[in-house]
C-alpha cells in the first residue's frame, strides 16, 4: 500500500523475550518496541531503512493514526510515497526507542520485578544500547543489512554508532544535524533541564506516577529552554520580534511579548503529552554518546572499521549542532578514505531545520536516497 | 584617601522622602538607595562618574567591606587608584539600583501602606526610572553633569537612557556589552527564567517572605541557564570540555560532567544571595527597554538630542549582546553626528567578558577614560 500523508498507519508492538544486556551493567529480562513499518520489504530484503528518532520523537513518522488527527507522523515531509524516502521503493521501519514513552519499554512500564511502573528504575539506555535493540529488529524483520540507516540530531549519533558497531549491517548512513559528541554547552543545556524536572516537587524522585502526578512545571521549563536553543536567534527574531501581546506592557508576569505566549504554550503542551523520565534518559543518551572515547579520543580510530557511505548534512544557523559539529564528522570520514557527501544548508530554522521543509535539503535527501540501489 | 581592592569602604543608605513617579503609572512615596563612593567630588564638581549595575549587580564596586571579605567589589579590576576609572582622579559613585535586594528600596523593603515586605507588589521599574532616580542622586551630591555614566550589559542600557533622557546631564557615556535593545531570544531566556521562579511552588505569587521561604529551586534554574548564556560556547568547552567529574559516567542522575558540578554550584550559590522578586524586575527591565520604540522605531530619532560623546565597546563571543548590537548602536550615532569611539573586542569569555581581565579592554577603558576632562 502506498503510504501518503493521509493514509492511516498502524503501530505494532513487537516483544522480546530474551534477555538484554545494557552498557551500563545492568541488564532488561525483555523488552518491547512500538514500531510503525511502510512499503513492503522486497524479496531479497535490501531495501529495509531504520529511521531513528530525536530526543522527543517516536515510530509514527508518516500517515495518521485515526482520519481525524490534526497531523501527520513527524517526518511525514521525509518520508512515503514518492518522498525522498520514498515507501514506494523502501521498506522503512521507524520505532520508539528503549526508554521512550510511546509504547516502547521505558519509565512508565512495568517492573517484572514489582509489577510497578519502572519509573527512575528504568536504566539508563545509551545510544549503542539503542542500535543494539534496534540490530533485534531487524533481525525481527529479517533484515540483515539496511540500505539506510536514518536519523537527525540524536537520531543521527544513532546511525553513526550503527556504523561503528556493526559496519557490515548497513549501506548507507544518513547523519542529520547531529555531531560525534555533544559540546561542554550542550550538556550544560541538558543538566538544566534535567534540574528542573529533578527539583520539581512532584518528580518524587522519579516515582511521581506512584503518586498520581507529573512534575509538569520543571519539564514546562526543560521544554521552553529546550525550544529556544532549538531555533535561531534570527529565525526567531523574524517570527516574533518584539511583538506585544496586546499592544502593552502590562508592567506584570503576565504575558508582555508575543514570543513568550509562544514558549509557554509550547512548554504547556509538552509537559502533558511527554513523560519526564523519559526526558532525563534521553538527555543523558546525548550526553553520553562520544565513539571517539572509547578509541583514545582519536575519531578517525573510531570509524577505521566503517563500511557505510555517508550523507551528512548541518543547517547554517544550527546553534546547538552547528556545521562545524559536522564538518568534524566529516574530516574524520574523509581522512579514513570513506565515502561521505555533505551537505551545509543555508537555513533560518536552527537545529530544527532538519524537520522543516527546505528545498535544497529535501532535494539533496531525495538524490542521496534515489542513488541507493536497492 | 586612594582606593585599592584592600581598602575597606562603607556604604551609606541616602533616603529621598519625595514622591517618585514611575514610567507604569504608579508612584513610589518616597525610597532609599544604597550606595558607595570612591575618590573626592572636586571643587567645581565635574569630576563625578557614575557606574550602573547590571541583572545582579550592586552598589559594591570596588575595595572591601570587611578585612577578611573573599573578594573585592564586582568591577574592583575596572575602578581605583590607578585603574581604568581611576579614583585619585574621579569621584566615582555607584549604587544598588531601586528594586535591587541589597539596601536600596526593593521588594524586601517594607511597604509603607502594610507594614509589610511588598514582595511582588513592589512595582516594576524601568530604565527609565532608574535613571530619574540616579539624577536624584546627582542632586543630592549637587552634581550637575556627570564626567561620565558607565555600564555594562544593563548598565550600558542606563548609560544610554541617561543619554537620551538628561543630554546636558552627563558629557561621556560609556555603554559596554549592551545594546539598544533585547532581542527576541533574549527576552525568551529572560521569560524562562521567569516561569521557572514563578512556578516554584515557594514562589506564592511573589510573597514568599510571609510564608518564611524562597522560591529556591526556580531561582537556581533561572541563573544556571543565565550562566550558559553568559559564557561563550568556545571558553565553555576550554574549561571544562567533556572531564567527567569521577572519571566515570555515573549512569544516573548525580553529577557525570564537570561542568554540571560548576553549574549546580553556581545555582545553589545565587539561589541563596539574591531575592526572587527582585530577578523578575530586573528580568523586566531589561526586556523593556526600548528607546527607539517611543521615537517611531527609529534608533537615530531617539538619539537626536544626544549631547554625550560614546565609548561603545562589544566582545566577539558574546552571543547574549553580540557586536551586532552594539555596531547597531555605532551606526546610529554615526548617522546622527555624534562623537563615539568603538572597540570590538576580541574575548572567548562571551557576555562576561565586560567583567574580565583583558587587556586591550582595559586599555580602551584606560585611555578613554583618561581623556576625559575634569
Amino acid at each position: 500500500m502506498s503510504v501518503t500523508s493521509t493514509t492511516i498507519v498502524r503501530p505494532q508492538l513487537i516483544s522480546f523475550d530474551e534477555p538484554f544486556a545494557l552498557q551500563n551493567g545492568r541488564s532488561l529480562p525483555r523488552f518491547d518496541l512500538m514500531v510503525e513499518t511502510y512499503g513492503s520489504l522486497n524479496a531479497d530484503k535490501s531495501n529495509a531503512v531504520l529511521i531513528c528518532h530525536a530526543l522527543s520523537g517516536n515510530h509514527h513518522v508518516a500517515g495518521r493514526h485515526h482520519a481525524d488527527d490534526k497531523h501527520p507522523g513527524w517526518w511525514d515531509n521525509m518520508v512515503g510515497a514518492g518522498k525522498p524516502i520514498d515507501t514506494d521503493r523502501f521498506f522503512v521501519v521507524a520505532l520508539n526507542n528503549l526508554g521512550g514513552c510511546d509504547g516502547s519499554s521505558g519509565p512508565a512500564s512495568a517492573n517484572p520485578e514489582t509489577g510497578e511502573a519502572y519509573g527512575a528504575d528504568f536504566p539508563l539506555v545509551t545510544v549503542s544500547d539503542w542500535v543494539r535493540s534496534q540490530a533485534r529488529l531487524a533481525d525481527y524483520f529479517g533484515i540483515g543489512q539496511w540500505a539506510a540507516v536514518v536519523g537527525g540530531s540524536l537520531g543521527g549519533m544513532q546511525a553513526l554508532q550503527w556504523s561503528i558497531e556493526f559496519p557490515e549491517r548497513l549501506r548507507h548512513a544518513l547523519v542529520i544535524a547531529s555531531a560525534p559528541r555533544l559540546s561542554t554547552q550542550n550538556i550544560a543545556f541538558n543538566d538544566v533541564a534535567r534540574q528542573a524536572i529533578i527539583t520539581d516537587p512532584d518528580f518524587h524522585g522519579g516515582h511521581y506516577a506512584r503518586h498520581q502526578t507529573k512534575p509538569r512545571r520543571g519539564l514546562r521549563i526543560a521544554r521552553m529552554m529546550g525550544h529556544i536553543t532549538y531555533l535561531a536567534e534570527h529565525g526567531l527574531g523574524a517570527k516574533f520580534g518584539r511583538s506585544l501581546h496586546e499592544n502593552r506592557y502590562r508592567y506584570d508576569y503576565g504575558v508582555d511579548f508575543e514570543v513568550e505566549s509562544y514558549l509557554r504554550y509550547q512548554g504547556d503542551k509538552f509537559s502533558e503529552r511527554f513523560d519526564a523520565d523519559t526526558y532525563l534518559l534521553m538527555t543523558k543518551a546525548l550526553d553520553y554518546f562520544d565513539p571517539a572515547a572509547a578509541a583514545g579520543n582519536d575519531l578517525r580510530a573510531a570509524l577505521r572499521k566503517v563500511q557505510a557511505a555517508f550523507f551528512v548534512a548541518s543547517f547554517s544557523s544550527d546553534w546547538r549542532f552547528s556545521p562545524e559539529r559536522s564538518r568534524e564528522l566529516v574530516r574524520a570520514l574523509v581522512a579514513e578514505r570513506k565515502s561521505v557527501c555533505y551537505a551545509e544548508i543555508q537555513s533560518t530554522h536552527g537545529h530544527d531545520a532538519f524537520l522543516m521543509e527546505d528545498a535544497d535539503y529535501i532535494a539533496a535527501v531525495r538524490t542521496y536516497m534515489a542513488n541507493i540501489a536497492v
